[in-house]
C-alpha cells in the first residue's frame, strides 16, 4: 500500500495531498439559504470529525448566506457550484476556502477564466468535480464512460494550467464502482494533483455504505485518494462516521474505538449479540482510540481478546477479561456488560 | 479485474472456483444440537440466497444432529471443526458436503490422515481454515502475522497433498484488513486452490459490514476469492445480504434490485431521504435485478435517472419519471412514492 505522491494544497488550514493524512469531508443537506439550519448542521459535522465542509450554492441568496455561515463555523468551507460561474465569484467574495466546479455544466472559457483569476488572487483551490451523471451527452459520445470522465477532467486541468493556476484537486465520480476505480487509476497516472475520491449517489445508509467502502477501499489500497467523501442518502454525520471507519480499516487514520466481535456460531454458549451491540453503543461516547474484543468461544477468543486493549473471551456462562494482553479475571455472564464498561472507563494507555 | 484461475471443486451441487460465480456462504448462529432452531435458521438463510451453510460442530451431540438437519435442508452443509478430529469423522459419516479444519488446533498428522482418508472416499472437500486468533504461539513466533498464516496453510496443504488429497480450499482470516489482504495476495500466487475469503470477527452490523466490504472488496478487485463469507455479530441473513451487495457493487453477481440515490444537498427542494428509505424498503420484496434511481436535482438527476430502469429526477415540488432511459411524465411531490411503487410493480424488462 504505497501512497501515490500528490502535490499538497491547503483548504483553509487543512492540507490535502502530499504526506497529509487522508482528509474526511462531507456536505450539508440543509437549504444553504437557511443559515440557522446550515450552521447547526455544520457544527454537528465538526463534532463528529468532519475536516472540510461543502455547501451547495444554487442561487445568489445561497451565496449571500455564506458570509453569515462562515462567521459561525471553524471548519474550512467549500462552495459547490454548477451551471452559473457568477455564483463562484460571489462565494469567493464571501470567503470560501475552496470551490468545486463541475466542468460538465460550466464550460465557457471566459467565465471559467474570471473565476480562476479571483481564486488565484485569494489562493483558493478549485476542485474539478467531474460526475458521470452530468457529462454532456455530446462530449466524446463514442468513448467509454471512464475515458469521457478522465478526458473531461484533463481538458479542464489543461485549461486551468494555461491560466497559470495549479491549486487543483480532481474528482471523477460515478455510481458504477469498477468504472470509478478505473477512472481514478487512469488519472492518478496522468497528473500529480490531489484526488478527492468517492462513489456518487451510492444509495441509502446501508447499501450506500457498502458501495462506498468497496470502491473507496479499493482506491485507497492502491494508494489513491487524498480526501474522501462518502455520499449517502442520510445525515452527513453518518457519511463522516463511515468515512473514518473505512480509513481505520485500512490503518490510514486513527479515530475513536474499534470493536472486534465474533459472529458467534453453534459453539457460542453466551448471548454475544446484545452484549456486542450494547458495548458498541457505549463506545460511541469514547473519542480516543481503544480496541475492544468481544469473543464467544475458546477458538479465537483468547487470541483476539489478548490482542485488544480490553477483551473478553466467553465460555459457558462466564468469561475471561483480558487487559493489554493479560488475562485478569473470570466473571459471570450477568456481569459481562457492567464489567466491560467499567474496564473501558478506567482504561489507561 | 482479471480473476485468478483456481481449480474448481464441488461442495454438494455448488461449484467453488474455476469459472463459477463467487459463491455466497454463511454460518448458523444457533446451537447446532437444537435441530429445530438450526433447521429454521438454515431455511431463512436459503431464502435470502445463501449458497453454502456452515455449522459449528463442537461436540458429539452436535455431530449427531447433522443427520436430522441434512434431511430438512437443500443447501450444501459444511461442518466447522476445531480441536477434535473425531468430530470431523462423525460429520463425514452424517453426510456433510464439506469440512473446515483449523490447522491451528488440529495438528496431529495421524489424526488428520484419518479424516482425509474418509473425506477422499466420500469426495468431500476440506477447507484449511487458518485464523489469526488461533495460530499457536509457538508457530514461527518471530515471523509476521501474514507469513505465519500463509506458512501454516501451505504446510497443511503440503501434508494433504502428501496423502494424495487435493479437494482443498484455503482461508487466511484476520481482523486486520491490510494483513488479511497481504496474506491472500501471497497465497494466491503460491497455490491454485480456490480461496474462501472474509474478514474475521469484523464486528457488529455497521462497522463489521464496512470492514468486510473494504477487505473483501479489495481482494475481489484483485481477482482473488472464490467464495465469500461476511462475518457479522448479527443474523446470518444480514451477512448474506451484505455479501451480495459487495458482489453487486463489483458486478460479480446480479442479485435483486439496486437503488441509486443522491445524498441530497442545499440544492434539493424535495424531501429525498424518507422517499429513498421507503423505496429501499419496498425493493426488499423484489427478487429480480432492477435499477431504481432517486435523484434530488437537475445536476446529475436526469443523467442518473435516465441510466436506471426506473428513475425520478426531482425539482421544486415535482419530479420527472424516467423509464428505460426515457422521460415519461411529470408528477407532483405528493405522488412520488405511490408512482414509483406502481412503476416498480409494472416494470417489464
Amino acid at each position: 500500500m504505497t501512497r501515490r505522491v500528490s502535490i499538497p494544497l491547503k483548504i483553509g488550514n487543512i492540507t490535502v495531498g502530499g504526506n497529509a493524512p487522508v482528509v474526511v469531508q462531507s456536505m450539508t443537506k440543509t437549504d444553504t439559504r437557511d443559515t440557522c439550519a446550515t450552521i447547526k448542521q455544520i457544527k454537528q459535522m465538526e463534532e463528529c470529525g468532519c475536516e472540510i465542509v461543502r455547501v451547495a450554492v444554487p442561487d445568489r441568496e445561497a451565496a449571500a448566506a455564506i458570509t453569515t455561515i462562515k462567521q459561525n463555523i471553524s471548519v474550512p468551507l467549500i462552495a459547490d457550484i454548477h451551471f452559473d460561474y457568477r455564483l463562484a465569484l460571489l462565494a469567493l467574495e464571501a470567503g470560501v476556502e475552496g470551490l468545486r466546479l463541475n466542468p460538465g455544466n460550466i464550460a465557457n472559457p471566459e467565465q471559467i477564466a474570471r473565476v480562476v483569476a479571483i481564486a488565484k488572487e485569494r489562493v483558493v483551490p478549485i476542485r474539478i468535480g467531474v460526475n458521470a451523471g452530468s457529462l454532456p451527452a455530446k462530449f466524446e459520445p463514442d468513448s467509454s464512460l471512464c475515458k469521457r470522465m478522465v478526458d473531461m477532467a484533463l481538458k479542464q486541468v489543461a485549461f486551468l494550467e494555461s491560466l497559470d493556476f495549479n491549486l487543483i484537486k480532481i474528482s471523477l465520480k460515478s455510481f458504477d464502482v469498477p468504472t470509478t476505480v478505473q477512472a481514478y487509476t487512469a488519472i492518478a497516472q496522468e497528473t500529480s494533483y490531489p484526488l478527492h475520491i468517492g462513489i456518487t449517489e451510492a444509495g441509502t445508509a446501508w447499501s450506500g455504505t457498502i458501495r462506498s467502502a468497496t470502491g473507496i477501499g479499493i482506491l485507497l489500497h492502491q494508494g489513491i485518494g487524498d480526501t474522501i467523501r462518502v455520499s449517502l442518502t442520510a445525515h452527513p454525520c453518518q457519511e463522516i462516521r463511515a468515512a473514518y471507519e473505512i480509513l481505520k480499516t485500512l490503518k490510514l487514520r486513527e479515530y475513536g474505538p474499534t470493536l472486534v466481535s465474533c459472529p458467534t456460531c453453534g459453539r457460542t454458549q453466551v448471548d454475544i449479540l446484545p452484549l456486542a451491540e450494547a458495548v458498541d453503543k457505549y463506545l460511541e461516547k469514547i473519542n480516543r482510540p481503544l480496541k475492544v474484543a468481544i469473543m464467544g468461544c475458546v477458538v479465537n477468543g483468547p487470541g483476539e481478546a489478548r490482542d485488544a486493549d480490553i477483551g473478553i473471551a466467553c465460555g459457558k456462562g462466564n468469561g475471561i477479561i483480558f487487559k493489554k494482553g493479560e488475562a485478569t479475571k473470570k466473571i459471570e455472564e450477568k456481569d459481562f456488560l457492567k464489567t466491560l464498561i467499567a474496564e473501558i472507563d478506567s482504561f489507561q494507555e
